[in-house]
């Protein structure tokens, strides 16, 4: 067995011992086993499970645990696990996250919860939350912890070290500290490792890195996790527009970020909501899946309609009615191929006006080419079932056209979503398949009653 | 415009005006901008790039960077570019890498030059360089370098500290030093904000976090991953099986396997491969789609025999060539909703042998519910335009059973898939819609023929 494989079997008995023992009844042992787990572990373990067993575990969870358990789970479970609380345990969740975590997960409370949340704040810590909630969650401004630890640039290597023993812990992920000036505008990092091997005699100037940029609060979440990718950070200062330090975004958050974005894309790929809990009610899982499917149904139609025009040639010819659904599913194969292409060129920034067109034709090339040979294949196969040249011609030639229908689609559709301001990534496939479909009936069809009838 | 929008109007505008200025021959001004830009950057922007234009720009990419851009562009550009380059360029690109990248760098050189970038190497460098390379590129090991600084736990801190200082540069990424015994067995880890926090007359015994766990060299990427996830590592220790340590990954090269993982499984859906050159001769674009293409051909061969063994009931009813492609169409978007999110859950451990048939019988719930209701609106339809209630009933329950199939296939073609060792990501969507055009067509001309004609 792979060690991959090893690993998965050991979390899926994981999940097996836990569902034997709550049906055991054994909750004591599952409180304990619980209670060894990091809260990411236990939050994916809950939305394994179905409800009822759901909210046994979620009774046995440390209670101290409980917000970062809640952050880790999807919208949906997170929703129905709220909805589980009282008030005072909701209140008592919120305490001790980080600033950033905190504020993400105020946006899901009821508006007593956060009242009450607030309201038991220091006044400082209240401003800097606020500050925060202030910035859209998927912005830097959403995404920073206000728990920065900053220096002059005047002062000594020797009095930062004495500055920190005094301070005692630092915020988690701190790989560098803020210099700032004294009007609190960013000048740039002190690397804890440049700290650690410069001689504590230098001031913090000389030993600063000027060369890190500051991100700004309203950059997109998207953005800074590209930043973070190409420059290798663990963290980064955030500034509003004139460069006054607000607070630090850290490489953990910025992972989710990356995970989220992956997760959204797959599942936004089939038409679900990124977040659908595996075991919430049919009803709702059902209504979940209503948008996409209602406008393939619409799409559906639309190619039934065409292919009900030519029912006068297909009752001619009988064969036709077999034939056509492969010149679509080529054309859907080929077309999304040409999408996935497209749609990963536009997320890297790839696309410009000027390469667009050399795409296009490059993408229709492939598909001449491809046409050319598989439609020959086709052709050849249509020929040995039904001994027709002409046909065969026919089923060649609507291959070729349905590929370069679906290049052409492929790489248009992509571009004018993105043109309207719309995710690419979302609606493009189903486009594409409804193009392909209805022009693959269409000029299938059509070819056949112009040579064949 | 929004902040998002901006950013990518300013990568696109970057790309456009070196296009421009490669164009207009302007090429110190272009060496000036591209030296400027991050290696990342410059690898994007070669990959944007049609071949001749980015030879000639890779010509005036600052030597030192070549290694670190190789490592960034896509595996099909990093073959075009090593092809282009002479045996010393590809020896100097090597040149500064960490110890990983130039591992991964290295099995992609020709054998001559790996030859002479070992034995250019002093003794100590080669061994580790060995290390890595004795481990494939997608687990631990593969993905360690061997840059760790050690300390044993019975000196104080403040030994440790003037160690560091002695020392000068620490590697990147440092957030920790690494606790050994004297036989280098791993201990636990020393972070450097509690050496820097904690009074220097404390031993590191005393201080250090025991808690975490070093990482089995032939634990896979994506198991890696998922603890630097669920964890918030920045960096993590590497032991072989008997506890000795090896090296440690950074968070920088686990960001980099789950953004590959993700486009990988984002291109593996559409059966492309991941790294498919924007640019690529129209022939190898059109033979990389080939495997993909020949299965999608083969099956929808499987459909049409299906269909031309009902041309009978076809010839008498035509009605049935224009509503079949319906019922096959909403099967294979509700099964591909399925297997997204089995996908998904199997991803994250979440599918056991006791929860997978509750799975089964959610979905296919929520397949049973969702074909009564759009059954009856597709039934309804085709009342309309055929006004044959037999033919509306027949179409209505033909789409019933084929979504309760597209649920089954939804979740077992996945499971299947994994339990065969494979990876579901790549090739649940076209079995399974394979499986609901054919079992579409099946159903409803089968239901045809028994009740219509």
């Amino acid at each position: 067995m792979s060690s991959e494989a090893a690993q998965r079997k050991k979390a899926e008995n994981k999940f097996q011992a836990f569902s034997e023992a709550l049906e055991g009844g054994a909750l004591q042992q599952v409180r304990k086993m619980l209670n060894a787990l990091h809260p990411a572990e236990i939050a994916h373990l809950l939305e394994s499970l179905p409800p009822p067993e759901r909210n046994v575990l979620w009774e046995l969870v440390d209670p101290e645990d409980d917000g970062e358990v809640l952050l880790h789970v999807n919208d949906d479970v997170r929703a129905d696990l709220i909805r589980s609380m009282k008030k005072e345990e909701l209140v008592a969740a919120t305490e001790g996250l980080d600033l950033d975590d905190l504020a993400d997960l105020l946006r899901d409370l009821p508006d007593a919860v956060i009242g009450e949340v607030l309201h038991s704040m220091d006044a400082q810590h209240r401003r800097r939350l606020e500050a925060v909630l202030a910035y859209p969650e998927d912005t830097a401004g959403g995404l920073m912890n206000t728990d920065t630890i900053t220096v002059r640039g005047d002062v000594t290597l020797d009095v930062v070290l004495r500055y920190l023993r005094l301070r005692g812990e630092l915020p988690e992920l701190t790989d560098s500290l803020i210099v700032v000036n004294r009007f609190d505008r960013y000048l740039g990092v002190l690397p804890l490792t440049d700290l650690l091997t410069s001689s504590p005699e230098l001031t913090v100037a000389e030993v600063m890195d000027r060369s890190v940029e500051a991100i700004d609060a309203n950059l997109s979440a998207e953005e800074v996790a590209k930043i973070f990718e190409d420059r290798d950070l663990v963290s980064a200062a955030v500034v509003d527009e004139n460069g006054a330090l607000l607070g630090r975004i850290t490489i953990d958050d910025v992972v989710d970020v990356i995970r989220e974005e992956a997760r959204q894309s797959l599942m936004g790929m089939a038409g679900l909501q990124e977040d659908e809990d595996l075991f919430a009610p049919v009803w709702k899982k059902a209504q979940n899946r209503w948008p996409w499917l209602a406008i393939n149904l619409v799409t559906a139609f639309v190619a039934s309609r065409i292919i009900s025009a030519f029912e006068h040639t297909i009752g001619q010819l009988v064969a036709l009615a077999a034939l056509m659904p492969i010149v679509a599913a080529v054309g859907g194969n080929t077309g999304n191929q040409t999408v996935a292409l497209i749609v990963r060129a536009l997320a890297l920034g790839q696309v410009t006006p000027r390469n667009a067109l050399r795409l296009l034709m490059k993408e229709a090339g492939v598909s001449l080419l491809n046409g050319v040979v598989w439609g020959s294949v086709v052709g050849m196969f249509a020929y040995m079932f039904y001994h027709d040249m002409m046909l065969a011609i026919v089923m060649g030639s609507a291959l070729v056209l349905n590929l370069l229908i679906a290049a052409l689609a492929g790489v248009l559709i992509p571009l004018t979503l993105r043109g309207l301001g719309r995710d690419p990534a979302l609606g493009s496939s189903i486009l594409l398949t409804a193009t392909t479909d209805s022009m693959g009936f269409l000029v299938f069809l059509g070819l056949a009653t112009i040579f064949l009838i």
